[in-house]
Formats: structure tokens, C-alpha cells, sequence
């Protein structure tokens, strides 16, 4: 019987409350296809910090190394905004990226047709908008050196940002790779007109773009695709970009669909290892009323079981089974149009796991 | 009799027949307020590399220092975008932004209300949209170091992103008096959890903004401001943030309103002294053809009386005048929904002028 090693990492806020109903929709996934996956906890973020005075502890870090994949629930949280750096929960995701060899960060905006009015967005400009964005997660003015000095008219402060050929390329295949799988076009995101960054991305994505014919290659720079995202995202399959950039661009793509507490994410390390995560945050307002949207943690699930462990009928079924529950009319706070009949996390859960 | 010298620079593209009508109106401006207006033109962009062998030459930035203020077409078009850096017509505008000190570009997203159908956005979503972008404009990392050089994998290529707590200051000042005159609220965004500069602009926020006890501040990361701006535009007033995410959030603003034809900006030094240019490219596809729309530039015709030359009434006649003419149906091909009844650039600008 296989054995796949889960390293899970609730994190804050609202994470312990979606993680737990994904590691039941797991569990249920293992039980139907004879799998077993052994969870393994681990801690990360401000509840780390409390306990273990840092946000990423090596404990964590090793528990992860060995596992076959990570589930992330959220991090951060008010208690922790006014720590110095190195005492931020963000610094753990940081850290982990880094200490994981995370460099490629996908992140689907799907509109969800039973979830069109959810968006600011007219219909007719979101129903059917199904693009994702491959960010590169490891380079770039995030890990570039920084400065922080006395000048001669106050303080100045300076971040780096450096690409390596290496870097960008192994990106580009990737946003290929992702490409060809779907309607293999990719839209390379930089600002050449003004970053030496961007001029060095722009010809490595020439250079890389001619190993796939099949796939249309074009660019853009970063404030058009601003632009563009808002007047007609429908236009984007693969969106390639630089880990600042991505940054931007994935947040304003996964508010378009109006509904990102239905949106996960996967970052990528060579090979199919993988951490996967829900593009929502902490949310600790929230947090502990059992009130918060699993969904997007039970789909990262399904992005893992795909990516990470090829279990791609498994994948589909978790994914199915999300969509048939959305189209009978259950929806949690966040994504319901009318509030009184909004079910909380377990419930939410349940159904999911029901359909299956 | 009153005499200001305006420096008026077409550009490329649609850049001369919009300016031709935006000076129409000033003359016609000029003549009713018994105020002269001596217009000297001067190239800049493509224009100017294929005349002069520079996208910004000597005499240009000499006839814009001696100026007191600066009117701008568009830059830009595919004939130079293959050229080296130092020989494209962006590198024009990023020249004269700096030789002339334009730290402070104003970049207001005000929407309409008769084109509120032209946005992408429900129109309950943008409808009274009324925010302005304070963008830093001669620092951060298109100005920072630049590099590139070859590394153990290939190629390397680095930016410096690099600010001054002075830089910082006076544009945060800017933005504080800019709200003063509207709703009273500025939202600084930054990357404060990632980036040392970000760290240095939001402390050096929270200093200024102790002098502004009566204007609130907030802020905001870009990513979520990104997100923001989609889902909910009307909550800002003044946006204020360095000179890359500027760039990315003004565009991003800017086609939330669906009319970018009809958006201008200014550009400040220090004083009253200002550049003033409609947000919208240099649109070769439709270059020649006299159906651009003027009417951005002949609001940034109002935004320079306004802001540099302190004829606020001469300002609020020229938006007047647009807000009539459009209100009395007429538009151009990129703000008609019936495109047969769509009127040229020259009626337009005349139109304009019968309402004056
Ligand atoms: C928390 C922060 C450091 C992080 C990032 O900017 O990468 C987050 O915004 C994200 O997109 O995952
Ligand atoms: C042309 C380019 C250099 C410029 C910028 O990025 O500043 C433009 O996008 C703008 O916003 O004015």
C-alpha cells in the first residue's frame, strides 16, 4: 500500500480551522484510492513565533525536507505586525520558499460560473476567465541584498534586485510546461522598457519560447498588464512573470474572479515537490468563529494530489465534488449572496466530503 | 498683458493631432482671459531620434527649463522599439523627468458618470469613482544602478532600487496637501513586509503624516492595494506610493474607469512648475487618421492652468466644457458604444472651443 508523507502546516489565524477540513477530505481521498497519507503538524508563522521564537523553526523546515509534499494553511495576524523582521510571520514563508527551493508559484484565477455576481467585475468580462499566473518565487528585489544607511539629507534604504539567467529560465519552461497542458499561449510579464531585470527575462523567454513552437509566446510590460487584466482578462492563459511582479499581478487577477476564498495556489520545486496553499490570508477577524471558506484549502489539496503526487483521477474527483457542492447552492459567508443562509467550515467540509 | 511660454511637445504617434486641438483651446483660453500664450514647440521620442539622434536633445530640455510649463503628446511607436536603450524614446521621457526635477506625478482616475458603461466594472462598483494617484517619479529602481554581467550560469542582471528619506518626504508632502484640497484621506502603499525601502517610505509616512493631524493615513501592500482597487475603487481618495508601483497601480486605476482616452496627468518640480500629458500612449495603430480622442490632452491643458499658472477658473471652464460636450452625446471611437456615430479628433477639440 503506498505511503505518501504530508507535512502540514496550519499556520494562524483561520489556518488551523481550513486545514482540518482538508486533511479530512485527504484522509477520505486515501480511504477511497488505498492510499495512505501519514499528516505529520508542523509549525509556522506567528504561532511559531510565540512558541518557538522564530517564524520558521529548523524543526519545521526538516519535517518538510522529508516529506513527499507541504499543505500551508495561512500566516500573520495584528499581534505580530510590529515585530522587527526577522520576527515576522511572513519571514517564515519567505524562509520556507527559500530553504524548499520553491521557485515556481502557480496561481490559477478560475471564475467559478455559479460565482460570476461575486465579482466586481461585469459578466460578460469575467464568466469564463481561466488563466493562471506563474510567478517566479525566489529571485528578484525579494532576496536581493538590502541597506539601510545614514545619508547626507536622512536615511536611505536600498534593495537589490538580481535575476540569473539560470533562474529565469527554469521559470519560463515551467510557464511552457503549464502552457501546453492548456490553450498554450503565455503572456511573459516585465518592465524592459526600463529594468535591466526585465531586458535579461524578456531574452531569455525569446531564447527559451523557441524550444516550444506549439506555444505562442508574447509580452507585455507590467503596467499594461495591469491594464489589461481589468479591461479584458478573458484574453490571458499563462501569465510569466517576475516574483515582484507576480506578486502584483496574482493578487489583482485572483480579485477579478471576485470569490478568492475559493482560490489556491502551488509553489514548485524541481522535480514534483511541491507546497500548496490557499491564496487567502489569515483572516483573524474571523478567526475561530467556524465561519471561514474551506474551499480553497480543499482545492490545494486537489492542486497536490495532481502535481505533487499524480493522482490526477483523485485531483479531479476532489475538484468535482467542490463544484457539484457550489451548484447545489452551499456557500460559506464570504462567496454567499445572501447571509443568512451561509453554512460555517465544518459543515462546508462535510458536504464536500459527501459528494465524494 | 500676461505672458506664459509653453513648452509643447507632440511626440510621436497621435501625439500632434491631439496637441493641435489641446492648443487650440489654450489660445482660445488665453484670449478670453487677455492672458498671452507663447507656445514653442519641441521634439522628444522617436521623433526626435530620427531628427536628432536623441530621444531628449540639449535644445528640447532647454526650451522646457525656460518654460513655464511643459505640454506633452505621446512617445513611443514600434519603429524604435527594437533600438538600445539609450536611443528609445521611453529613455526621452524618463530624461526629462528627470532634468526638469518632476518628482511628483499626479495621476487622478475620476470617472465620468456618462461613460460609467464604457468600464469593465459594474457600474455600482465605479460610479463616482473620484481617486488620484501620487506617484514618486525620479527615484526607486528606474533610476537606481543598473548591471549586467556574466555570471557561472549565464548572464546576471541586477537594479537598484534606491530611496532618500528626502525623496520620500516631499512626495508624501505632496500627497498630504494634494487631500487637503479633497477628501482628507491618503493611503500609503508599500511592500513594508518584504522591502527595506518600503520600510523607510512607511516610516518616513508616519512622520509627515503627524503634521497632517487633520488628513487620515493608511496603508496599504501593493499587492493588496492591487486587489483593492478591483474590488472596491470608491473607498480611496489619495493613493500615494514610489515610482514602479505607481506606475503599475495609475495604470491599473486609470483603465478601471474603462475611459483612458479621457484621463490626464501632471507631472511637478518643486514650485509651481509642471509637465502635462494625457495618460493614453501614443496609439500608433491610429496614428493619422484623426479619430483620437483630445480630449485628455486638453484636460491636462486645464490641470496645467490649474496647477501651474494658478487660473483655476480658466481650469474649471475647460472641464466645463468637456463635461457638456460629453454630456451632449458626442464621443470619439474609443468612448462611443455606437461606433458609426463616433466623431473625429477635430470636431471634438472644436466642439470643446464652441462650449468655451
Ligand atoms: C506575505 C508576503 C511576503 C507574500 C509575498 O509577497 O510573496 C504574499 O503576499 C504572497 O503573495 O504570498
Ligand atoms: C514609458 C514608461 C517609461 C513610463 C513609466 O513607466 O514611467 C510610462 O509607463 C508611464 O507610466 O509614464
Amino acid at each position: 500500500k503506498k505511503n505518501y508523507r504530508i507535512a502540514v502546516l496550519p499556520g494562524d489565524g483561520i489556518g488551523p480551522e481550513i486545514m482540518q477540513e482538508a486533511v479530512k477530505v485527504l484522509t477520505l481521498v486515501g480511504e477511497r484510492e488505498g492510499v495512505t497519507f501519514t499528516c505529520e503538524e508542523g509549525r509556522i508563522g506567528g504561532i511559531a513565533i510565540d512558541t518557538d521564537g522564530t517564524p520558521l523553526p529548523e524543526e519545521t523546515l526538516k519535517l518538510a525536507k522529508e516529506a513527499d509534499a507541504v499543505l500551508l494553511g495561512a500566516v500573520g495576524g495584528p499581534k505580530w505586525d510590529q515585530n522587527p523582521g526577522h520576527l515576522r510571520p511572513e519571514t517564515g514563508l519567505l524562509g520556507i520558499r527559500k530553504g524548499l527551493g520553491l521557485f515556481a508559484n502557480l496561481r490559477p484565477a478560475t471564475m467559478i460560473n455559479s460565482l460570476v455576481d461575486a465579482s466586481s467585475l461585469k459578466p460578460e468580462v469575467v464568466s469564463g476567465v481561466d488563466l493562471i499566473v506563474v510567478r517566479e518565487l525566489t529571485g528578484g528585489i525579494y532576496f536581493g541584498e538590502k541597506k539601510r544607511y545614514d545619508g547626507p539629507n536622512g536615511e536611505v534604504a536600498e534593495d537589490q534586485c538580481i535575476y540569473h539567467e539560470a533562474e529565469i529560465e527554469r521559470i519560463i519552461r515551467v510557464a511552457f510546461d503549464v502552457a501546453r497542458k492548456r490553450q498554450k499561449r503565455v503572456v511573459s510579464v516585465d518592465k524592459a522598457n526600463v529594468l535591466e531585470s526585465s531586458r535579461l527575462w524578456r531574452k531569455v523567454a525569446e531564447r527559451v519560447g523557441a524550444d516550444y513552437p506549439d506555444v505562442e509566446l508574447s509580452h507585455q510590460l507590467v503596467d499594461s498588464c495591469a491594464m489589461q487584466l481589468v479591461r479584458d482578462p478573458k484574453q490571458f492563459d499563462v501569465i510569466v512573470t517576475e516574483n515582484m511582479f507576480g506578486d502584483i499581478l496574482s493578487d489583482q487577477a485572483a480579485m477579478l474572479t471576485g470569490s478568492i476564498g475559493m482560490l489556491s495556489s502551488a509553489s514548485l520545486a524541481a522535480g514534483s515537490f511541491g507546497l500548496y496553499e490557499p491564496v487567502h490570508g489569515s483572516a483573524p477577524d474571523i478567526a475561530g468563529k467556524g465561519i471561514a471558506n474551506p474551499l480553497a484549502t480543499i482545492l490545494s489539496v486537489a492542486m497536490m494530489l495532481r502535481l505533487s503526487l499524480g493522482m490526477d483521477k483523485a485531483a479531479d474527483a476532489v475538484e468535482k465534488a467542490v463544484g457539484n457542492v457550489l451548484e447545489a447552492g452551499h456557500r460559506t459567508g464570504d462567496i454567499a449572496s445572501d447571509r443568512s443562509k451561509a453554512i460555517g467550515t465544518v459543515e462546508m467540509g462535510q458536504l464536500v466530503r459527501d459528494e465524494l
